[in-house]
């Protein structure tokens, strides 16, 4: 019943009804709050009976009035939506508190001082969270903390818990004063004043700005509505019998089945969280409370099985008694995902689909990557220091010496040092570098800059976008939030959370990879490795799309296969034009007069990128690979400064002038719209003869040894039927040919990228004559969207935060943009082809969002970076599994 | 019967039936050439024996037998298509000879080198026509012009015509010699072989490379097929009684109902075309053959009255016998489009919706231009001379002196000289200098590029993209296909040829013109004048699309009213910030450090942005005015060059570093999908807060003096709905602050553009906000082409040559892509508001294809500028008139 109770409200009642302990009260429904905002903030009629009426019995339950001076009963308020929705949760303790109510509370608890703090603390909490004297934001001083503090000062104390009763009397004295000054009228002494004054509150609260923009970033229905949670308060505080606590059925950190929490004696809630005082590990609380532990660990078993889920608990022990205050699916990392979710099928509590469900695809990235390790970690905190945060880009710890070039990466590699690279941003020329660096860590550019896109593939640490870095190329420093470092300092990122690190931390390698990869583990000597297999194993009995990998390079494509790659989905032959001495061979045809000149320049290039093809084909078996033609625009290969213009001039022996004239020529002004793509194939049909001739040759080559090659043949940019069949013309001419030469047949298809907006609407004209779709949802997104991932870094991320855009769409596809483009050429093209493979090789088809979208539309696979593909193994079988809930 | 016959063949047959002389002949129909195609070129069963049946009758009609030695019939053959499609006609004339007939010819003529003439004439076409020796290109030579002009050199001849009986009979000898070499056959010498063989080329070329190519450009299905017309030869050069000609039932030019044509005695029409004599006007003809032109005359006019439209007709007379050998709609020039279907409505031969329908709008535009004398343009033939051809980006002629400097253009125009502004390309920042010029020339950019979209809103001429162009600033010289000029020296463009003409030539302005913007033509003086303004009240009686206009000056849009806008469809307000001491604002405005230094800033802006306003609105009374906020991205208002930057932080005094840095940090890769239209106003609410403030107090004061202004607060690059609700809310605000404070109401909507693929697809949900949609079609262009228009010169001319594109999108809409779009978002916009008003302003609202499609899409009105308007008008009217029809 979390819709009308919300998510704290059922989990309370819930353990009512199984038995659990709980501390009497009611929820007030979320139909109220909805019914409030629909009716001018009015209340249902017979609202304020019902709710005196229930009050009314946990006074009978508990034995103790609401407003009672001699036995006084105080209540907690609390909100509780549908969803959590962290940090605007309003919480108000110990209400029912006044002059006359905490004489009571003396009475009964004997301890003046426990009732004056109860009471400062109620008068601090209401007046925040009901009179709304919250301080707006962290520059501004809490005027409540302020007198706090001069009390504080004026006393000589340093803790609060120093504070006499006397102290917090007059605390409670001040705090009053200052309500008075602020908002003119005096704190509510009437207990109900109070009660209804939290309600409202806390409906208010739902419509506030900060939950209305958490809303629409989390799409949470306005219509939802919060529900409000009225208990009596049971008190953790009241001596020694007395504890509070939070706790795990099981470890979030690692999954490992064992009870894992912490306490505090004597103490409230608030204070376990706030970290005032150090909490103790829960197995003490056996040692300290025997009896309640007991009951502890039998309720916490019990919810676990009930709620077939791994919980997050919250309890108090009021004089040996346990009250559970709160019941939820506990937050775990991956490891821990993965742990819980498969040793529990192995108890026979949840059955393997739905272990599938447990875990977010996304954090099965935590079981790939390097981590830093603890230890190392807590040696950073004292000598080393954090020096600044940037953009989380690709997960991972990495440690290494400072270099500032691609160069002098592979250089220092090869003499055997780890380095980190630092660039202000990279560009293909780094590619050598990147993949000798450890990290990498880039002063410009965001989540899916040059450097994040290629370190995610590569399975590279990388921090990106770190805008307090300052480098100096030439001098080889650089400084960073004041501190100076230069080439050869230890540095150390954290690809997880963004963090610069100054020095050298110790990482250690992910066990999957130990075992996938370096095989330097026996499975058999891994439970991570063996819970992992189990579940992929789960996820492909049940998963429809297939999985493909983006790679263009052998050791790249190997890795694939070790994760689960059922072919290759986008192979960038560009990347190949940069190595070795062929971005010469690239050069040359760039600055050739004629067809002619091309020629002799592509006819230098043929060899070497068959071979890539033919290493490429091997790998993978008679698994499809998809090779993208030529697509970005020319100017990528030359140089664009002045001095390396004269530089490369001399390297290549051609005047200065001709090279300064053609850089000038080939300069765009929107290079993402320019002469690019299949534009490039058009206008120098030699290009695409002799990217297919590599393509052929080297699959016949392949045929010829055996054999069974797969190549399946894209064109980028394609906007019409005419430019595709203009293209496929040639790839094919070009394929029958080379297979008569070697006198062997290779299975192929022609195809083509979908990352215009023009080709998802003439789909069904392109579709006569390919014979896959490909959708290229970086440039699709770019186009559909108008927007330059490279540019959109200066504004996107405040549209975030506005709540403008719900989610980067570089990072999860645009549904209701870009996703309504591809849903029609997903009709078009099957209109037309019943058949036609389709797929997605843009970023996006390694974002478990996405992959549910490709699968709702009917995609036959995904194309991720290698290290994406256990995530997509899983998205794609949750995707098949929630389209049989929904 | 157009369908069956082709337009040739159904031109014959419809003169034949009533009445008219045409030598007898039959049509071999479009039916056989499909059958043809679709039985691998076997003709169908009993058509040999059709043929050979046809050709008796038409033996029988002239007495003649084909192949008879004694009296020989020859026949021409030519291809005739549904539609006319120029340069791949193919045509056999005097098909029948051979060494046998032509002896017979020669006896029936009793002239020998008519007779041989006839022969070489026949070998040479069939060779050409039916066994493919054409010449490829104009660079390769034509085997059989050679071995003519050997001839002519061997006898020491310079004409044709000076060849003898005896030459041209061995010059058959030698094309004979030179089919047998190179084709490894004899030339056909039966007659029917030659019949069979040139009906089977005919239908080839139906389906040769540049047939294909011309079809999907033109649009033509490839299912028509041709047809072929067998005609008996009349002979025009058989003597002195003989002659053929062509002819125009009214002038093509100017339009006047009279005769107009040429002819040649004793000539074959081909030489009337290839102007080796001089032909005489037809007038000459009534003096020489009196009969035959009163016939002429006689048939020309039935034939204008059955056909309802000028004809454009050839004629043959043999022996003082009239033959008409095709009849046809003649081509015109807008003028005479204009002046034939006006008088033709009050001769009474047509209606006026056929009138408006006579007209292809575009051609309207040839009324308002400036032409060049065309006196003065002889004179320029002989002492000057075209240096070089550009594109006709503004039409119109303009002659002046040449500057290279927008400055420069400013000043000689104060010393009242006239200018021409040759520049690389231009500017924002050369507005001032291309309104201070005549002309303007420059060397890159196409169509659309600024020059010519700046151009074309002035009305000002324009030659654009000429590459021969070499351009020196720093010397005040360029180079034009070897040709030196400096700055002062004269030069005139042609904007409607793009040719580029040394020294002056002489201009004069339109009638049109003269009339409603100089009035210093009383209309009642201008036959023109009168007839235009009676075809726009024909055509505003008849359209349903509104029709505004883009402009933001003041002249341009007193200009636009005459021309009959009923509002402003695109104001853009960036172009005023470029004026004066405005611009000086914006750098401030763009260099602050925060909020309030960018509000100091605009707060200098507001009072010239709302006089710009007032003017606008009060001239266009109370019609609507639509503004939009700012949309180019910022960098465009700073200097880019390190020099300009040095100079520009002088004059501001701000540190070089400053300036330089806010360059660096504006710098976009892709500035088309960069930080820009709405983007702007999101990071900066204080710049619309600015630019609503400056509209509404324009509109206030106005209101306030009795007037009723109107504006349309436009929002640009609108992606969600979002986006727009976030800078609808501050022009709502500050629209409802300022009337209050003003004490008056003011009629206004806020709307967006539509130009972003996205904004489609969520069409609907910007509905539920927007009060009206105007379709930025350049940028939904650029955006769902992915084709950058600055950059796609360099490739889409060869797209549209080679059949890729059907026309250059930015000139028309890509109805099946950018159109698909529209059509989303029409139907969604309507969905949730059902009378949103919907409109266009992009280039294409002035381009009659693209209105078209707009009436038929149901948009509300098309924005085009000034000078498009009377185009649009006619537009309009076409589209509600071909909707009846269609």
């Amino acid at each position: 019943m979390r819709e009308l109770l919300g998510g704290k409200g059922a989990g309370l009642h819930e353990m009512t009804r199984i038995g659990v302990p709980v501390p009497p009260g009611f929820t007030i429904t979320t139909e109220v709050c909805t019914y409030c905002y629909a009716h001018r903030d009015r209340y249902p009629r017979g609202f304020e009976g019902d709710v005196r009426l229930a009050l009314s019995r946990i006074e009978n339950i508990v034995g103790r009035g609401f407003g009672d001076a001699e036995n006084p009963l105080l209540v907690s308020i609390r909100s509780g939506a549908r969803e959590s929705m962290p940090g605007m949760m309003d919480t108000v303790l110990n209400l029912g508190l006044n002059d006359q109510t905490v004489q009571g509370l003396i009475r009964r608890s004997r301890n003046p001082r426990f009732a004056y703090d109860s009471y400062r603390r109620f008068v601090h909490m209401y007046s925040d969270v009901v009179l709304g004297l919250k301080a707006k934001d962290e520059k501004q001083h809490d005027p409540f903390e302020q007198i706090l503090e001069e009390k504080k000062q004026s006393r000589g104390l340093r803790m609060d818990t120093d504070l006499t009763a006397d102290d917090l009397k007059e605390l409670v004295i001040a705090y009053k004063a200052e309500v008075k000054s602020k908002t003119g009228d005096s704190f509510p002494e009437d207990p109900y004043a109070q009660l209804w004054g939290a309600i409202g509150a806390v409906f208010r609260s739902w419509n506030n700005d900060r939950a209305i923009a958490y809303r629409q970033v989390y799409r949470i229905p306005n219509e939802w509505g919060t529900a409000v949670n009225v208990q009596a308060m049971v008190f953790g505080n009241l001596g020694e019998a007395c504890a509070t606590g939070v706790a795990f059925t099981r470890n979030p950190s690692n999954g490992e089945r064992k009870f894992y929490g912490e306490f505090l004696i004597n103490a409230q809630g608030e204070d376990v969280v706030a970290g005032i005082r150090t909490p103790r590990k829960i197995a003490e609380l056996e040692t300290v409370m025997p009896r309640p532990y007991a009951q502890l660990q039998k309720v916490s078993r019990s919810l676990e099985k009930h709620y077939k889920d791994m919980q997050d608990i919250e309890f108090t022990i009021e004089d040996n008694t346990l009250w559970m205050l709160q019941t939820r699916a506990g937050k775990r990392t991956g490891f821990a995902a993965v742990r819980i979710a498969v040793d529990m099928v192995e108890e026979r509590i949840i059955s393997k689909n739905e272990a599938l469900l447990r875990i977010e695809a996304d954090h099965l990235n935590q079981l790939l990557r390097p981590i830093f390790d603890s230890q190392g970690k807590q040696q950073a905190s004292k000598e080393q220091r954090v020096l600044a945060k940037g953009l989380p880009a690709g997960p991972g710890a990495a440690t290494g010496r400072i270099v500032f070039h691609a160069e002098d990466a592979v250089e220092w590699k090869r003499k055997g040092e780890r380095v980190v690279l630092c660039r202000v941003e990279t560009s293909p020329d780094d590619i050598r570098g990147m993949e000798a660096a450890q990290g990498i860590l880039t002063a410009r550019g965001g989540m899916t800059s040059h450097a994040a896109l290629v370190a995610r593939q590569m399975g590279k640490v990388c921090v990106a976008g770190c805008e307090a870095l300052d480098i100096d190329y030439a001098g080889r420093t650089m400084r960073v939030s004041g501190t100076d470092l230069k080439e050869g300092d230890w540095l150390s990122v954290d690809g997880s959370t963004g963090e610069i690190i100054k020095g050298e931390v110790q990482t250690r390698p992910s066990e999957i990879l130990q075992v996938l990869l370096e095989k330097t583990l026996e499975p058999s000597n891994s439970l991570l490795y063996q819970q992992y297999a189990k579940l992929m194993k789960w996820a492909d009995n049940v998963r429809k799309l297939g999985v493909r990998t983006n790679t263009d390079q052998p050791d790249q494509a190997e890795a694939a296969r070790a994760f689960g790659a059922e072919g290759i989905g986008l192979c960038r032959t560009e990347h190949m034009f940069f190595q070795g001495d062929r971005i010469q061979a690239v050069r040359e045809m760039i600055l050739a007069e004629d067809e002619a000149g091309r020629r002799k320049a592509l006819a230098k290039l043929l060899p070497m990128q068959k071979q890539d093809f033919k290493a490429l084909l091997e790998i993978m078996g008679d698994l499809p690979v998809t090779i993208r033609t030529l697509d970005p625009p020319l100017h990528e290969f030359l140089p664009s400064r002045e001095e390396e213009i004269v530089e490369l001039a001399h390297v290549m022996g051609v005047p200065v002038d001709l090279l300064r004239n053609k850089v000038k020529v080939l300069q765009e002004f929107n290079p993402m719209l320019g002469h690019r793509g299949c534009r490039l194939g058009i206008s120098y049909p030699e290009i695409t003869e002799m990217q297919a001739r590599a393509i052929f040759e080297a699959a016949c080559e392949l045929r010829r040894e055996g054999k069974r090659p797969f190549p399946e043949v894209m064109i980028p940019l394609v906007g019409s039927r005419q430019e595709f069949a203009a293209q496929r013309k040639i790839v094919r001419t070009v394929a029958a040919e080379t297979m008569k030469a070697y006198g062997v047949k290779v299975r192929f298809l022609i195809g083509t990228m979908i990352e215009l907006p023009r080709a998802c609407l003439v789909a069904d004209e392109i579709a006569e004559e390919a014979e896959f779709f490909s959708f290229g949802t970086n440039d699709l997104t770019q186009t559909c969207l108008g927007l330059s991932r490279d540019d959109a870094g200066k504004f996107l991320p405040t549209y975030v935060v506005d709540g403008l855009l719900a989610e980067d769409p570089f990072v999860s596809v645009d549904q209701d943009g870009v996703g309504a483009l591809m849903r029609i050429a997903v009709r078009k093209g099957r209109k037309k082809r019943k058949n036609l493979e389709m797929g997605i090789c843009g970023e996006h088809g390694g974002d478990p969002k996405s992959i549910r979208f490709c699968h709702q539309i009917g995609l036959n696979y995904v194309s991720c970076s290698p290290y994406r593909i256990a995530i997509a193994r899983l998205a794609a079988a949750q995707a098949t599994l929630l389209e049989t809930i929904d």
